[in-house]
């Protein structure tokens, strides 16, 4: 049987994204340094939820570059359990809001909302139903 | 605890995604349209792998747009029972090929390999090990 794995996007500043996914509940797993000719070309983070196998590898290329977001990727989607305390946290901790207060899609659906990484990347929070 | 649930891209044909997915071991699960002001305007389809909960949500706009996949976005990472037997059905299938052919990154490694999907979107299969 196949098994999904991981998802994996390029950031800027691991320090940066490391406390961002931290502040959603993501704990920070391992990294690998990949090396060619000798010089430390890109270094991969990978974070998961605790308990779950699957990962997300954050890849950050040492020669300083920076990305187009496109408009093809989406986001990733997270359960969390409370989601008034996680955006109090991001607020708090990262100035980062919400690109709208959370709502629900659906009469007796979950909540929801979505945020921008550091990156910009978007994550869509949802809330433990 | 936190539950990570899907990962989303934007796709431009569903059923070339559907045939291409399928071929990799993913199952379909179900479509969601998504209507405003009366008007079908996305179709939400919905993959796993089978015993697994995690999602990959392919998002089809009805309005005929295309997509810029920019170079921050990577790929997703799904391990695979036999690598050259999905291989063989991608380009018998499809006329996929890989990249380049399976190698191993690390002595004693897994095999792996990138392809691509329909709309360009890289996906790693890795042989289990």
């Amino acid at each position: 049987m196949p098994r999904y794995l991981h998802t994996m996007y390029r950031i800027t500043d691991p320090e940066k994204s490391r406390a961002f996914y931290e502040a959603l509940g993501l704990e920070f797993r391992r990294d690998m340094d990949i090396v060619r000719n000798g010089e430390k070309e890109a270094t991969n983070y990978f974070f998961g939820v605790p308990g779950q196998e699957e990962e997300l590898e954050l890849t950050f290329n040492h020669d300083g570059r920076t990305y187009d977001l496109g408009t093809g990727y989406g986001h990733i989607a997270v359960v969390v359990d409370d989601l008034d305390a996680t955006l109090a946290r991001l607020k708090g901790e990262h100035g980062i809001e919400p690109e709208r207060p959370p709502y629900t899609v659906s009469e007796g659906g979950s909540r929801l909302c979505f945020v921008r990484d550091p990156d910009g990347y978007r994550i869509e929070l949802l809330e433990r139903h």
